[in-house]
């Protein structure tokens, strides 16, 4: 990298795609504290525009209910719970992304439920019903929020119709009915309401081109178009408590991104934005994967480059506190949440808190970095290097000459790798504590912090050469900055007369 | 260190008489936001039992005013401030320690004042009065905070009599005229509220002598005897912002303390407690000592042996909240605090809160070390390296045979040193700024924590091996306790499955 | 009420029985963080010792499971819930008082629920594993909490047995072999671990006669007696919403108490503490009663009598995040709670929180009022007025002489009545809005405030006459404090230098 | 009022200037704990743009020492302190409005103070050292906090220079020459920052013409015009505690107000903005008119009409956290501040916060009356009563019909007058404890708060009657809102089934 590599590279603005949302477990989750506690961290050194979950109708929510009333079944909505969720949410400075789901029992047509938590999955009993059940929820939040901000919250129809566990029988032509009534009852409510799907999950993609193809003939609404993404494999081990699999390269998630807007450019709505509901490594809650450092330097790339092809992608999900493989069994248990239980960071919590501290200027990028300047003229960059087990090789060096306007550089240099910022591995350690007491939090919290390094370097005029060594599975954030220094306005200043002093012993910190 | 050594040690109890007091600038600044946010920080990860501050009495708290009453003047009380302060400390869980001046300009009989904050240092103009303001505030707190509250409040009068700028003319004679007034005054409040003296400084243990004899002969009331001591030499230089100083080793306070302990054994009250109510490395506040990992190192013995003489030692001060010298000129400025501005933890405040985390069973101890034992078994130990700057050899290799009964140990080591928890050498790094920006001062937070390692350790059967390497001026806090390994209990768990993975990459983390 | 009435009376300590404990939800729903914010402000104001509830051992909690591991069943237990909820409690002040029920799914002998929540109230369909069950939590509990703690946590077996929609068949037989396995498992745990029961629902006394004798013959431990306590009648109306009923009088609820007293007096264990672990008006969460000032008024007297009978009383319940009766439908619903959701207080709490501030001396007590004196020699007094509304006289007018010991009373008055305190009277005009806006939760808030009135009282010597006037089941606070009057140390005051003033008009405000 | 009044009168926006800035004791004082809390409550309630106090270059704050080195004399600037308060208000949501003075002593030409906390009011001993100085502070104003933000804040050069004890002889050419200087610094800091004069008192508006004569005349920048306006008379009594004075009718402050626009327009600079950088009735921080419900229904007119003439107008002040007279002597003691000590409101911040939730558009106005409608169509009136003590008459009966489009109307009314939100009141009745405890502090804060009455109304179309009987002193609130009546969705909701139960008796609430 040198100031060659810079200049061919141009300059270009850093885009917020890859935190626009997040993923989160069933909505009814939202009425815990440790829930929103957790929300509230994420919130604070990530600061996600929006999330999205599934239940929204489930019946732990209890939006809808049938009642007998002088003998007739009638509908009856309650919004007691969905309103407290909501106004947490917005408090958080974070919006619904709306997904419509799954089917409330007393207007379910069968009995097939998905996950430990029941959600069913089954089309209306009766469509009517549910286009009335779609009103009144969005008509609700209208009245509760106002049009300007309820315009902004996408509403996506159903989820990952495409499974049989999601969708009985993933009867596509069901589906589609499904949305045409629910897009046209969206519309019925306001027209600018912005509703989408097909919300499949990946390896699926004709579904999209046939969703989009009997939106354009039947004039059915569509404003986006969404997808999810998983880049592992079947399972080489499953049990009440793990879930192990394969993974494939990250290029494989850019790969499938870049396909579905591929699919949208050669529909009849060409211009539709593309929405990735859901993305991480496994797809599985019990996969440890989701816990290591290792994950961290896999999403890197994704959110550097992801958003080439994506308006949104929502990492899944930004919580342990999740349900859909009964309750947590353990402190740490291959769940998908950025933030672990008892507030604990992942190292992957580490990688987007870093992104979030990235100039809006994007100087370069490659497989491995990603280099901005923030309006300050400091650079701040990241690097990662993703690392297989059975690699020989693990450190991975990187030589740069980065463009800088003074002299005098103060460097700060925050890491995560296998030995730092890596919560999970201490907790081995410790014996793995399924229900940790008060003192291995507090442990487990000391552990999860990133590596902070400082020092000074002296510069080039017009570059400064850094030299950054990343031990595997590391991740670090680099903050370059010029030293204003005030040294010489301290009148009689002489570190020397200190009792224990060394002149060069500190150049270099942490 | 071996078993034979453990063996040949006994076992005794940790004392807390390091953590009995703490000092406090005037007690003024108590009003302000950021000292009792700095407090309550200090309160905790270190809950000291008592604050001692001077400027109970000073015009700014304005207790005390003279005012013209129908041609009259008359004294006026005014106890809004004291009360909102001393309920702060309550509510944080500190007791006031009383200490008695300094004089309130309107009844003072010169205008000698001391520091920027303009302490009156000389005696009353009229003893009745300062007779009756001692009895009035006292009964006033008497009222607000009840007799069983109060009565716990050690009453020391006025501050290092024995400095000519502290107390006109460091006269003797006036100085046992305003103890003896004014300890008969505190009795006369109440019989059981404590009273002593003669808070000198260093260097004058012939003025105990004389003090307790004085009380004896007199038959004034004495229930403690007070003192302060500092190890450092007259500067060698000195400027508006800075004051240089050498320093005696650690051994010279000790002894100190042994040495007034003995001065009250020899006395008429051998059974008399000894108060240390201010103690540090230089008594100046703009000496960067303070603010540096020596002065840790340097402490470090202190805390684990001054409790053998003195009942109380209390470190000045817990906070850069501060005035003696003018406002805090910089960010870093060699205040006396544990805390820096904006919050910023110093080295010596870590050692506090090293020493808090210590078990209740002493188990051995030497100039460098202090081993413990908690309820649970665990051992925690302290250990320090204190290196005046042009020794050649820098690191302490300590290797120690702990007595444990079980066979798997978690080890977890918490470290600061030149390198490590150091925020000033950072801040130097950053080209000192004076007044930082709220980016500077996130940097400065990050690197003022302490360096986390853990791993695991095999042991022997009742004992297990330790070696520890403490680099220049490194203060260690080890804690070693029983894994109790629930590993097995994971049904399925293969850890070789992850994809990325090596078992024996993470045996030490951090 | 005279000097007279007084001398006759005596004095007393007021007992703490009314506070020990109190009701809540199924403890899956103290994940919540409104439930938490509820119990926050119980605790700020009442501060209850100790806090039960149904579903310990529900699936939503999942401390048990079974899963199959190499083809075999076997127990998973799962504490990560149930940590968070008891750490949440021990937080705020409050100690688990645990109730074992109902059965969880995997050891259930069939499928009997209860409630919305679907609380499974079958015997277990294997002894050997419920015995299991309780030994490895209570042993769970003694190693996170500490046997100290855990001792003090009385134990339930079962929650009204004697009823069959909480235990199939409500056979008794049955029940007394689930106690008799309960209690040995109890004390193998620890042997002073307490253990009671048979948490029976009222109208059943002969079940606790059997039940003592079954602990005789059988030798059985037995720590405490347990029954509940509602005073209301089968419903005159009932729907999917609303649940209207008859009461009895007040004495009905004493004599229930009494009675379950007089029972244990005559069995072979007469010591025995006895603890209602519920008790309230309606039985029913659907019941508006509860939401009334009515209850409030009703409830007053128990509180003020029914210690005489019963060690502890559990009003259920602190809070309106319940879900008996599915999620609750509206702002006020009639719920049990003493709080509301959006955290408004009813009637019945500000009940609770007067009688916390009553003071430990009780002096008179009669049908309607509580006279107690505080260590600082104020008077204070609970009155109340409880009206059935076909009553023509509402008021109540109390006379009584108090005996002070001063001349200048300050009085301090606060009231709720169906005027004041009254949020649900509000909510009514505010056309019900059943999930209301900030704005109208804002307005609750404020109408939910008691009235207060302030007064000063000249008094004649050891004696303040105080006329109450008590409007249709109103309930006052009435404290009485001696003024010392600091008027004359202000020099120079003259109010009526005040451009608008009147001597007399504020003699009375509010 | 009827419909024809609100036809002739038209609807008008509601200006904000009421609100643009408010009035602070020192500013050294924002260092404290109480302080802030006082200005966080102000913040949620009113949300006053910007905050105007004296004594940025005074001592305490410590921005300007001169020190030696080497001999020379030499300034040195601390912003230490100024950063911290200044960062403090920015979290609060206030800006500071910028104040230039008093005078460090170091720059002092003599020795001349205001006020128990000793400002310095002499001009600069040396004029280029000023300059340099306010170069310096708003140089680093802008680095600290960044153009954009620093723009927005208003300069005003020195505090009331037209009195002899604000400035040494009321000089005004050394005035002029201040101003001069200092504008032309300021521009050279920054061309668009905002400065301006000449902040004299009132009834001395020859000032403002011979100022804006000689910034025409000299060319010398000016951004706006700044005055102050009480309408208090001098003393009647004055003693070291009280100051009691005549006022005059608010009339005479809006006359102030609308003179000083006179003469502006009159002016060169007949467009320039006014700031009335001070106002309140009494001048003096000890005259108890301050504390009286009296003030706020005085009050209320200005902020009624006064933003007719004046662009902003700041209450002098927010808080009793307040030095200018000594140490506040006592919880209710005269001063100007919005909140009294230990966070207790005084009627004047009640009658602020009611303006706070006025609509934005003006229906109505009149002497006693300020009708607006919100955005929801509810109707929001202010209205008042401001009684001399000697008159006869105390009660106003207003009857309006108000514009509404609904049949069915809740109003919520809430109150202070002399009975009701007047927490000094009760403060006499307790006797006037000087230093209050906490229980006393809690009395205080209940009897604080406004009344609050309900009802509903049933309306005519178009039109809704509404009498208001407000008593001496009164200041009512009345929000006139819609009902939205959902009362018929409640299936089988019959409250005659409750117990106790009157349908009309809780047709008006408290």
């Amino acid at each position: 990298m040198t100031a060659a590599d810079f200049q061919s590279f141009g300059e270009s603005v850093l885009g917020h795609n890859w935190k626009m949302c997040v993923g989160t477990g069933r909505l009814g989750l939202a009425l815990q504290k440790e829930y929103l506690e957790h929300l509230e961290v994420v919130q604070r050194d990530i600061h996600f525009s929006y999330i999205r979950g599934h239940g929204l109708f489930s019946d732990d929510i209890g939006i809808y209910r049938e009642v007998e009333i002088d003998g007739v079944k009638q509908p009856f909505y309650n919004f007691t719970y969905i309103d407290r969720i909501f106004d947490s949410f917005l408090d958080l400075g974070i919006r619904p992304f709306l997904e419509l789901g799954f089917m409330p029992q007393d207007l379910a047509s069968s009995n097939q439920t998905v996950f430990y938590w029941k959600g069913n999955v089954t089309p209306p009993a009766d469509y009517d019903k549910w286009e009335r059940l779609v009103k009144t929820t969005l008509g609700h939040f209208l009245e509760r929020y106002g049009v300007n901000e309820v315009l902004k919250w996408p509403i996506e129809v159903w989820n990952e119709p495409n499974l049989v566990n999601f969708w009985s029988g993933a009867n596509q032509v069901e589906y589609f009915r499904l949305y045409e009534v629910t897009a046209h009852a969206v519309k019925a409510v306001h027209g600018e309401l912005q509703v989408g799907g097909p919300a499949i999950c990946g390896g699926a993609d004709e579904w999209i081109e046939a969703f989009l193809k009997f939106c354009s003939d039947r004039q059915v609404p569509v404003d986006f178009v969404s997808r999810h993404a998983y880049t592992s494999a079947p399972p080489t081990k499953k049990t009440f408590e793990y879930y192990y699999q394969d993974l494939a390269e990250p290029e494989d998630m850019l790969k499938q991104f870049s396909g579905v807007r591929d699919v949208i450019k050669r529909s009849p709505f060409p211009q539709l934005p593309l929405y990735i509901t859901e993305y991480n490594t496994s797809y599985n809650p019990t996969n440890p994967i989701h816990d290591t450092v290792f994950n961290a330097a896999y999403v890197a790339r994704i959110l550097s480059e992801a958003g080439d092809y994506a308006d949104a992608f929502s990492y899944w999900t930004f919580s342990d506190v999740f349900e859909e493989s009964d309750v947590p069994k353990a402190q740490f248990h291959g769940g998908f949440g950025l933030i672990a239980l008892h507030s604990i960071p992942k190292p992957t919590f580490h990688l987007f808190a870093f992104f979030n501290r990235l100039g809006n200027t994007v100087l370069y990028r490659d497989r491995t970095m990603l280099i901005t300047r923030r309006e300050d003229k400091s650079i701040v960059l990241i690097a990662w290097n993703l690392v297989w087990g059975k690699d020989k090789q693990y450190d991975l060096t990187i030589d740069v000459d980065l463009p800088v306007a003074w002299s005098d550089s103060f460097v700060l240099s925050e890491s995560i790798d296998e030995h730092h910022g890596n919560a999970w591995a201490v907790w081995r350690q410790l014996g793995r504590p399924r229900f940790p007491s008060r003192e291995d939090v507090s442990i487990l919290n000391k552990a999860a912090r990133p590596r902070v390094d400082t020092w000074r370097e002296k510069t080039q005029v017009n570059c400064m050469h850094l030299r950054l060594i990343l031990p595997k599975n590391g991740v670090k954030l680099v903050t370059v900055q010029q030293i204003h220094d005030e040294t010489p306005t301290y009148a009689g200043l002489d570190d020397s007369l200190l009792v224990s002093y060394n002149e060069v012993e500190v150049d270099r910190l942490h």
